[in-house]
């Protein structure tokens, strides 16, 4: 949610300027300060007060403080004030604990008082020269969040050749491409040998070439480390049962988790299968049906995929939206991904731009679609949009891969002139059912 | 493309208004001229240029002028220069003449030089006082359409009690309301009695309510009426065909026509299954293919359903999209349509401004979703969203629909957080799978 709002009001404002007769409207510039109060009312000021009260609603206890692990089936609660206390539970304990961001082993890292994630999108003023190590969706959103909101410098120094390394390849260029065009810098193969806090709370961090060649220096006034994630894992007593700490926790498709017995499952994060909020959601909704259906007898053995027990969609159904502009929005396999999976497959590419509901959208709309198409199956596998507005498009591809829905079924899906969703059509032609 | 690209200036610069810290940037109005030069831009000045080029490269001949029926297989072209010629069809002959306005008898609505969609959606100059008779799409798209634009009164005269009648009865009154906010006025059940357009330009309308009591005179300065459809059959020589001029065609699934022999087929509005574009272009596909099928012996008979020679959707899968705001997008049955047609369905309702990702899109986004449920196959048979920017998420339901994918497979469609998609999952929670 917080950086989704942090990025919005630059992307509305953008969508107006992108449309003659509205245009002429956008005399003034964004005002940030009233993008970071809008973001606060969105994180209801950084409290969890609704929440509680949706659990109250539920019926279902709260025990707040820091839990962890005590063998089988008990877990034990460290208050922040009160006495420490143990729980036991009749059926299963599911882990919950999420993931952090993982802070690589770059000398000077530590006392840098860098940015993770979470500073990144809380934070309450705009840093002039902002520098990003990574190059994935927080990276990519925070780098177009802080520009937009008025950053003079945005640098991400990558250590890949491109950025948004789990999409399509098209996808990341255009992110580059925009971020060329909006002045922000990304330097690719190039890794950070040190990074060195000045008092005045200046950063610079050295940098080079990945064999060590063209060292170079780069200065900011705020760093950012989005180079990946790791689980909270580590204080949660894993060892009272077996497991090794720190680890991420591999789970079935109902989430239990393997070599935790019959009664620790794991959803989130943490368990490494898609990490994402709602594929978390998704997999809380599965683990949840099945300790109640196995409690009740109801599901013995491994759930059937596709069942209410199931988080098959993980496997090869897990969309992603990232809001940067523009945007990119993906389901299923990619290109390479269908063909390392050793899948008979075909991309069949289009312009979004040459579909009339696209232009009418933004003047000289840019975007790209790819269709994977199983050629054995002869259905959808995978697709990819990017382009403004495109986070909203996916969800169709989503319904016609998780549904298994034919192409020639899909041909009957006619898409309403004139609207974006009209790229379906051009997708269909391209493959020339 | 017209309609659509009247309102589109105008729907983005509301979209940044939206928005805090969008908003303090709008500072102007909307150019006017600037969307009215967009939208010839985006009807290539009204030349079909673009079109011709097409035909030739796939190697279309194009006869201009005046077609008519004259028996069968055979046309008589009669151009605007140059003498008369008769074309003969091996196999078929499609007819394509489309829909025009459907003109009430009202005293005097002749000579009020009134505008029909055509003449509303080109006009180049903004009417100061508007009037429409009618509440349908075009009524409400132009209402929207020219009050954005600067048109300081628009009176829309409508004959039922709700506009938008086809949609669900909530889709209506979200533009209503919208309409009241915004200034322009609905008169519901109301006749228009006469007509009269004055030497000054200005048009004045006599209206009662539909017992004729409580008349009234609106007066305006462009009169827009909007009440319907007509067939273009009435000049094509469906007589020599033994087929009642001025009709609308019955069709079957491949659109050939009834009682029109083997070799007569009609696609597009002419045949009164979907009056819109993108079905006209879906009839188009399954119609062609049909008659190279038939042709090659491939096809004997009716064809099956969902097959490429059946617009099998025309019955119970036709997507719509209003351009207004709120845009309403629909597919399938509405509630009441599906109770006429004897299924066994519930209908589950959700807020769409209660999605977190509704919010972050527009600060209180108000919209509406309905989704329809046939209780006996446990599949979508139809959806209907209200809202800003809903146009482009009808077509998840479409793949639904169309796709026949059953409810408990749907669950595992997981819609992108913090996206407007995730209306799926209120619904589907809701519906309490």
């Amino acid at each position: 949610m917080p950086s989704k709002a942090l990025l919005r009001s630059g992307q509305a404002l953008r969508a107006a300027l992108g449309v003659d007769g509205a245009k002429q409207a956008v005399t003034g510039t964004i005002d940030s300060a009233a993008v970071l109060r809008r973001r606060d009312s969105f994180t209801s000021h950084w409290k969890d007060d609704g929440q509680v009260r949706w659990l109250e609603r539920q019926h279902i206890d709260l025990a707040r403080g820091k839990g962890r692990l005590a063998g089988e089936r008990r877990v034990t609660v460290t208050p922040q004030d009160g006495p420490e206390f143990t729980l036991s539970a009749r059926h299963a304990v599911a882990v919950c604990t999420g993931s952090r961001a993982s802070i690589p082993p770059i000398p000077g890292i530590e006392s840098a008082q860098a940015w993770t994630s979470r500073e990144a999108t809380s934070a309450q003023a705009v840093p002039r020269r902002f520098v990003i190590i990574g190059g994935g969706v927080v990276a990519c959103e925070m780098a177009d969040a802080w520009r937009t909101l008025g950053s003079e410098e945005v640098t991400l120094v990558v250590r890949e050749d491109r950025i948004l390394g789990n999409t399509e390849d098209f996808a990341g260029e255009a992110v580059r491409a925009s971020f060329e065009q909006r002045g922000i810098s990304v330097l690719f193969k190039k890794r950070t040998d040190r990074v060195t806090r000045a008092a005045s709370g200046e950063v610079s961090l050295d940098v080079a070439d990945l064999d060590g060649s063209n060292q170079m220096t780069i200065i900011g006034d705020q760093l950012l480390v989005a180079t990946g994630r790791a689980p909270r894992t580590d204080e949660i007593g894993l060892d009272t049962v077996g497991l090794r700490p720190g680890a991420w926790l591999s789970v079935d498709d109902s989430c239990r988790v393997e070599g935790g017995g019959d009664w620790l499952y794991a959803a989130g994060d943490l368990n490494h299968r898609a990490l994402l909020t709602h594929m978390g959601k998704y997999q809380a909704r599965a683990c949840g049906d099945a300790i109640v259906a196995r409690v009740r007898g109801e599901l013995t053995g491994d759930p059937s995929p596709w069942s209410a027990y199931a988080a098959t969609a993980d496997h090869a159904a897990v969309p992603q939206v990232v809001f940067t502009d523009p945007e990119v929005s993906a389901v299923g396999l990619t290109h390479a991904g269908a063909v390392a999976a050793g899948l008979r497959v075909r991309a069949v590419d289009y312009e979004i731009g040459d579909v009339s509901g696209a232009g009418l959208i933004a003047d000289g709309y840019t975007g790209h679609a790819r269709m994977i198409v199983d050629e054995d199956r002869k259905v959808i596998v995978g697709m990819t949009f990017t382009g403004p507005g495109v986070g909203d498009l996916i969800h169709a591809a989503t319904v016609a891969v998780v549904g298994e829905v034919p192409l020639d079924r899909l041909w009957h899906a006619v898409p309403s002139y004139p609207t974006v969703s009209e790229i379906w059509l051009r997708l269909l032609e391209t493959y020339g059912l």
